[in-house]
């Protein structure tokens, strides 16, 4: 049980009276916006339950599985075929070795606010804590459903590819839940073209999906408009793009034309000039229909993907093996959002970047091209994944208020694959309260403006995404 | 009033009694050298008043522009047609959505320092606080000259094409107004080849105004030399470059001329190359000018600027749609000033980034080419435009102190279009002796030394850019 | 002598009791293994006593010298011909120049450290310290044998070139010391091939020295195997590389052969083309030779060096003309390790970056080739060089911590050229209790775990490195 004098208590990451103040009364007990996330849609709709704290906990989590293999951990203990309470106990004589790191503060609010343990996890207690936990796993409080009311989640968005029939979002809206789970439109594939089989195949599937033949340009935007209005339909109001760069080229309409039937031909594979001329107009594409559907688009913009070739081979992709790229994003960065604005196409927009040596230009790009139509139209968004721990947060909210405006903000997403990940919405609302608390206490912000600073929590913690996506 | 409790208070950022100390006895009271702002010498020759607080705080600014555009507020109301007071207005209805930017601070010290108001500003009293500036406006106090006598200006540099008549610093000159407003020589347009339609047009001015026939290379420099010679008489010591990126090819002579006379010739589009080559060579050039006027070069390098078309075509540049680029500097940074130390015409030099990617690189650079000949002669310069905020004043003191030597650094400086931006050299003062005073309280600097630490401030809030600039 | 209020005092840098514990109880006292040094084993081995302090202090140091420099000296006191008191007054006098630079604290650890002398060095006390220290050297306290000792040294790797008969090595080893000696294997000149002359003298050594002929690539390979055997059987246990950029071109082994044998003919000049595929493979390969011989690889990236041609005319390489580059290294890196982890032929691997742009992308990478054999096995090594100062270190503590696993964190390492830099030990092990003390004041590390975090002190410090080399 929680006591002041617990590593996970109260007043966790708050450093002083202001911080405790805002983070109790304007954020601990707002619902939950997780505008995006990769959570099955199928687990939810199944209500799933886990086997046990092992499946639930370390499948498919590649932070814990990137710490394991760094403390000298064997594969087989990782994703290999150990039993479940081995893998269990070599993650927990781990823990102790992940001090500072996010998974250390991770680790023990997950196990604090879902299960109830205060406890520092560690070999030694290892076995008790599996067996705690696989115990209180048989109640229904702690399947997909369960944890989703446990965390007091509003909206869920998932991350989805353009083909997909979205069937268990379908049921799950049947169901009056209690809670939204909305798909997000997530058209990589149709961007991939870098592997023209890959592609080609792709494009025929997306074929067979819209009922559209797909010989031209124009014969796939048609297709991806059937799949988007469908997306649309179906509640979206997000998109989103995983890209290693802009891709901002001049082009004709009739050479991308021509390349594009060239790739469908079958026998070509584009060159690398081919390549970023047909991602340079696809994007844009893309993001005329997100404009005119009236949803935010999400730019995802900086890793470099699968780098140890002998693992991937070994276990496939999102397993641990990616990293930070560095090339230069600026100036087709600005390319790319002037094309739109100049046509006033550009949606509401999220750019997030993996390299911190991009933060500064990702938020005064983003500040280039606000028009006035909306608060906060396009901002700099939420630490993303290798940057999601404290020292990544308190700096993406510094650069956020030294290029724009905090108080716009839309807040914390999980971008996680596990529903115990809700606890990162409550660490982000902790230290956001911590970094204005200490403003306050510092003078740097009035004293006299507390009312406005809660309203700043409560609106960065919950209203402004509301207010934002516009769910329906 | 200014009470203990105001926002901003007597000791607004210092954190401790030794920033109290320092601030109060050696540095408060200290004259401003602003060596490098964008002021216009017609509004100080005419002494110009300001009509109302929305052409005085307003028009121009840019940062504010860009935070009420990003607060979702129409540009009616930023640079179009509203009234004056709806246009305070709003402004005032962004302002608490400014928290954390530096524009919140900025906001309320011009506030405090020049109208004496202490309260914070909002939409509630936005009317009241537009009637007594506008009240106060009347009074010859807050004139051009009036503000800068209230700040206690010693010296303005202002920022000059190298065709300036100087008119205005002239008249300025003969009046004996107590304080000394200079120009800088920024040869932008000298260098901007890459449109070679504008490039000929300017230079034909240029061909005017020094009474030269420009033909070749030689005569663009002998043209050039003659404006130069104009500026040293009329007192400037400074130089500016606008940079995206440092040049510095490889170059023989004759191809330089060779380009150029092309280029001249009206009908040449300069390639790539070419470009490259004609800025490597007349950067030099012009580098070799200052050495030999014995003025400071400065050379401001990263924005990417004018990035939105649709914007650009509306209301034209510096209206707050610039961003940070991210284009490599160092390799050809060294090499340009290895080839001017190489011929010892490396003048004093100070450079500015704008991706603070670049801090260090920057900071080491500097230090690659001091020669003894003067303290500080090759220095990282103050925080520029969007770092110009608290974490990045910090970041650049940081880096500046580890990478060289903080105790020879000339300062602060504006950068401003307005007479209220004063109040950045407090703000750039106090942030200064808050750095200093933690370090002192925690013992990483020692207390012994207060008597050098209270020179170390005087000397970098004045005594270094009177020693170093030599202004006459 | 130290008190409570000397500057250097028994905590120093440790601003609460938590930090001073883990300090005094588990730091302080541990030996020192520096693993990676620019020590002369010719002064080691001959038990060099220094002339002066002058000679000790600044020769050789160009951290100094760029300090003075940028203090206005002229380079007859730094590099030049003044006579030794002087050059020491002109140092002396630059220190209170130099606060907030690392070597404020670095010059008055040492001044305690070394000669219990616990003023603050200025240009008043000069002449009473230069005469106080130069005494005090006439005893074999001073000596290079006699500093090893004073600092608890255990065990010291200098820097070899794969040529060096490592003649000091073997008269040091027949001599018992009480200390261990080692070389480390740095062949970047087996890599410079971007200058022919001098890469093909070297092979005509390389191959004199290895007793093989080297026509071919194999040749080569052949050759340098024979002396990476030769530092092994000496004790070697780490190479070193200095590296602009990772290199990680596709090669076939039959073209880099023909591009061998070509500058071996010697009127062969590579194309840059040439020089990245030649680098490329010679990388790999002695990637693998490291590997064969279980050897820790250092892989250094980042500067460029000597960019002041008329200082590097003048006086040389190696005397502070050096600075920080900018290249991209994201994908080169990963190529490089994802080939050698593909060949299982991949070794214990620290990566250094001196642009702290890269502090992410290496700790990502770094943790993308973990493979459970070994704790910590591709880490993220300690701040170098240009970043070794406070912030330096904390952002690298910080970047390790938020990336990978700080208790497997191989510790500190001088680089250094001078016998008195062991202090930087205790200047880092300062740093680092004093950032753990600080997250367990603040709650974000658990009280409850102080026994683990003294464990994780005391392993940074000294017992990882012990167990990650493995010395013999």
């Amino acid at each position: 049980m929680s006591t002041k004098t617990s590593f996970i208590n109260d007043d966790f990451l708050l450093e002083n009276k202001y911080a405790e103040e805002l983070y109790h009364i304007s954020a601990e007990r707002k619902p939950i916006i997780d505008y995006h996330c990769h959570l099955s849609s199928r687990q939810i709709a199944e209500d799933y339950c886990f086997r046990d704290i092992t499946e639930m906990w370390l499948g498919g989590d590649h932070y814990k599985w990137r710490a394991m293999r760094g403390n000298g951990i064997s594969e087989e203990y990782i994703t290999g075929g150990a039993p479940s309470r081995l893998k269990f106990k070599k993650w927990a004589e781990t823990v102790p070795y992940t001090m500072r790191n996010p998974l250390y503060h991770w680790t023990h609010l997950e196990l604090s606010r879902v299960f109830g343990i205060y406890d520092v996890l560690n070999g030694d207690n290892a076995d008790a804590v599996y067996d705690y936990c696989n115990e209180a796993l048989r109640s229904s409080e702690f399947s997909a459903r369960g944890l989703i009311k446990r965390f007091n989640v509003e909206t869920i968005c998932t991350t989805d590819d353009p083909l997909d029939d979205l069937k268990w979002h379908k049921i799950i809206r049947e169901e009056q839940l209690g809670f939204k789970v909305l798909p997000t439109w997530r058209p990589d594939k149709i961007v991939a073209v870098e592997n023209p089989i890959a592609f080609n195949s792709y494009v025929d599937k997306l074929s067979d999906v819209s009922g559209k033949r797909i010989v031209s340009y124009d014969d796939l935007l048609s297709a991806i408009s059937i799949r988007h209005k469908f997306f649309e339909d179906m509640g979206c109001r997000l998109s989103d793009h995983g890209l290693d760069t802009f891709y901002a080229e001049e082009y004709d309409a009739e050479r991308v034309d021509k390349i594009f039937r060239r790739i469908r031909s079958g026998n070509h594979i584009p060159s690398h000039d081919e390549i970023r001329l047909y991602k340079s107009v696809i994007l844009i594409d893309l993001a005329k229909m997100d404009h005119a559907s009236d949803w935010a688009q999400q730019f995802h913009v900086g890793p470099i993907r699968d780098n140890n070739r002998r693992m991937y081979e070994a276990i496939g992709p999102d397993t641990g093996f990616d990293a930070i790229n560095d090339l230069n994003i600026a100036a087709s960065g600005h390319r790319f959002f002037s094309a739109l604005a100049y046509e006033d196409t550009l949606a509401k927009t999220i750019l997030y970047n993996l390299n911190p040596k991009d933060n500064e230009v990702m938020a005064s790009l983003a500040y280039t091209f606000n028009d006035g139509s909306t608060p906060g139209k396009m901002q700099y968004g939420a630490a993303w994944w290798f940057l999601d721990n404290e020292n990544g947060i308190v700096r993406q909210l510094n650069t956020l208020s030294d290029f724009g405006l905090l108080g716009r903000f839309v807040g914390m997403l999980t971008d996680s694959r596990s529903f115990l990940s809700y606890t990162r919405h409550e660490y982000f609302r902790r230290i956001l309260c911590n970094v204005l608390g200490k403003d306050i206490e510092s003078g740097r912000l009035p004293i006299s403006e507390m009312p406005f600073i809660h309203k700043l929590v409560n609106d960065i913690s919950y209203e402004n995404a509301v207010r934002y996506f516009g769910f329906r």
